[in-house]
């Protein structure tokens, strides 16, 4: 798919050069504003399509859609209408868009349909059943090992035999542009005589894609690699914030608790798997060999170009990272077999993010925790500034798009600021 | 509170001897039957109290409950209601069922409202938000450590410092009486040169107690060891279902994934916080002392009698394990406290399992591992069956119930069936 020829599609709407929203794209969301409760939009150029007044105008005549099934404040009942269904009406909304199309172009109702993205709010796309967590990224997972295993032995013994990953917090996902406080926590420097409690001091972001489960599954069944993506929906940017300090003195033998459940923010535009079709890119050679259950017949990673901004309080933003989503070693397809490979059920709704996603470079490395290499370097930001961990008042930004023949699908942003803790 | 007298009440509902549902319990349930919808009940006795009825019939009048509050498929609207006015329920019905109290007992409505309890199905109780499951046997903590770790020092150098726990997966908990089938995954035996997948050989049980929250919280708030009980509506009998090889393969380093979530199960009767008041107990001391936001000036702690039996298929059951909710080491307030002490929000319907309790002698050992030793010992079962860990067929049974003074609270029970690996 990767080397198919993109169709070429324009459309009547006006969309600003290196928009993510393109006519290719059509992510949906949950937006409202002053006039407006909760409702589902697509995203393109500037404007939001207002599908809850498309539905009503009866642009979607003849496909059978539950009453109502636009004004919502999730896009959860949507998505449950299955792949068939969400496929269709975003063909149609793409169909509607085009420059030839008149239907919506010339209609009456085009004013109200094409709502203003700036003054829109963007809400929590979907109602979360279940979160995991990957760790998919050999090179974050390499560069783990080597600060705090042994550089010699930085991979551990499963890592290469099944994406390892771990139940996450749901409660505490929100949307981009919502403020999270330091968290407080325990936490033993190592030359700590015990334990102490208060601020987080070594306060990280981790750079991640996270997709939506679109279909469930029964407790007892398990999904093959060939069938994963009918269970994928869509996908967001994830960060995944990280307190080291907290999660450092925590985490054995468990895993992961009160270092992360602090808060975890997402982008608000869901992308779907259909706009990611031009963007394949083959799976990276595994060795040794997976077992038969892992084993892929298809290209199930994505060219998708991410990047991380710190922008402390008052001042410009400085680019820390740049990554791609293409660099991670386990694919999308076997997470959900591996995840599913036990008889854990899936429901729709349920968010599943990579791990924190590391290039080979040393500009490509997705969590401070790395780019200042525990602490060790301190990194350069414009304006004088520099940074080993993330400080109050900061705002982190991740930006993703996937970009070809000068065709562009973006997921536009997650930002979030860092408040004092409480 | 564990010495206060407790107050006596009879009931004009026959309660038999040794039931766990007396007219000092009341727990809340969800059940339906051939003629009923779901709907929330108490049960008492070999009854349960259709609260739908009750409701229709006008005997909450003047509580300004919302219409058609008890014909739910789960407990969380209700719950979400608040404390005081769920205790003002389970208290109206309390006092309906009292001998002297003539309203209900001498009333037309009293058949309907009285349903026969072996006659319905039992629902889960709670759509469960977040679940977390945490580690807080000393006896069992130490256990594992023995087995997996330093007999020297078993325990971690977090352990006595906060209550370790990790998030688990919500979707797949489900009710007592639902089968489980064996779950397949990846391990690698020591004596392997390459992890292998298939069917566990190494299934166990954990005899666990969850507690279910009543209130949110926002994100970025924390919840006071003082306050901590306002947020707890009650509890049920929980088993942790463990996959102990591929749970050994897989946890290094974030914790139990697939060993865990192919199934945990629930008892349908949420016994609530009110109904176990009498049966308080003192905290442990806790050596070192803890942190200032871990101290508690109240008991926490209750002392619950638990037991675990396996009945292999077409046999009797058998006795595996007496132990106590008593012997928990972090209590119930300091859980909720440690959970939130990062901002974490909590939601209604939230559940936090305690981790395996295993008390200190032989026969209170709440786990197979630790029964069987990592499997070097045989359990001996009735009609001359042993087992090591749990095998195809084997129903596991799960009680618990308080008792002091001849006033009995219990749990009833959870009781799973292991079915082959599909």
């Amino acid at each position: 798919m990767s080397d198919s020829p993109i169709p070429t599609l324009s459309t009547w709407v006006e969309v600003p050069k290196n928009s993510d929203f393109t006519i290719y794209n059509l992510p949906f969301g949950i937006f409202k504003n002053k006039k407006l409760s909760p409702r589902i939009g697509m995203a393109i150029g500037d404007k939001i399509v207002d599908l809850s007044v498309l539905d009503q105008e009866g642009f979607f005549a003849n496909m059978f859609l539950p009453e109502g099934i636009f004004i919502k404040d999730s896009l959860n009942e949507l998505i449950a209408l299955g792949k068939v269904q969400t496929k269709k009406i975003r063909e149609r909304v793409q169909s509607l868009l085009l420059s030839e199309n008149e239907e919506l172009r010339d209609h009456s109702a085009r004013g109200k349909v094409m709502v203003t993205r700036k003054e829109a709010e963007m809400l929590l796309p979907v109602k979360i059943g279940d979160y995991t967590d990957f760790y998919s990224s050999i090179e974050h997972a390499t560069n783990v090992g080597k600060m705090f295993r042994d550089p010699e032995n930085a991979l551990l013994p499963n890592w290469r035999h099944l994406p390892v990953g771990y139940h996450g917090r749901a409660s505490s996902i929100v949307v981009s542009g919502t403020p999270i406080h330091r968290p407080k926590g325990q936490f033993k420097d190592p030359d700590m005589e015990m334990p102490a409690f208060g601020p987080s001091r070594r306060l990280d972001f981790e750079l991640e894609l996270a997709f939506i489960t679109g279909k469930q599954t029964k407790l007892g069944d398990s999904i093959s690699t060939e069938d994963a993506e009918d269970y994928i929906f869509g996908f967001v940017l994830f960060n995944d914030w990280s307190a080291r300090d907290i999660q450092a003195w925590e985490y054995v033998p468990l895993g992961p608790f009160l270092g992360k459940s602090f808060g975890s923010s997402i982008s608000p535009w869901v992308v779907t798997l259909e706009a990611l079709e031009y963007f394949r890119t083959p799976n990276p050679v595994q060795e040794p060999e997976v077992l038969p259950y892992l084993k892929c017949e298809k290209d199930h990673n994505f060219d998708i170009n991410l990047e991380v901004l710190i922008q402390p309080d008052g001042k410009k933003p400085s680019k820390v990272c740049s990554s791609n989503f293409k660099h991670m070693y386990w694919n999308v397809a076997q997470q959900l077999a591996h995840h599913t490979s036990n008889g854990c059920n899936i429901n729709v709704g349920d968010m599943m993010a990579s791990g924190t996603i590391s290039g080979p470079s040393d500009d490509s490395l997705g969590s401070m925790l790395e780019l200042s290499w525990k602490g060790t370097r301190a990194v350069k930001l414009e304006e004088g500034e520099e940074r080993k961990f993330i400080e109050d008042g900061d705002t982190v930004i991740m930006r993703g798009y996937a970009e070809r023949d000068g065709v562009r699908v973006g997921f536009g942003e997650v930002s979030s600021q860092i408040l004092p803790a409480k």
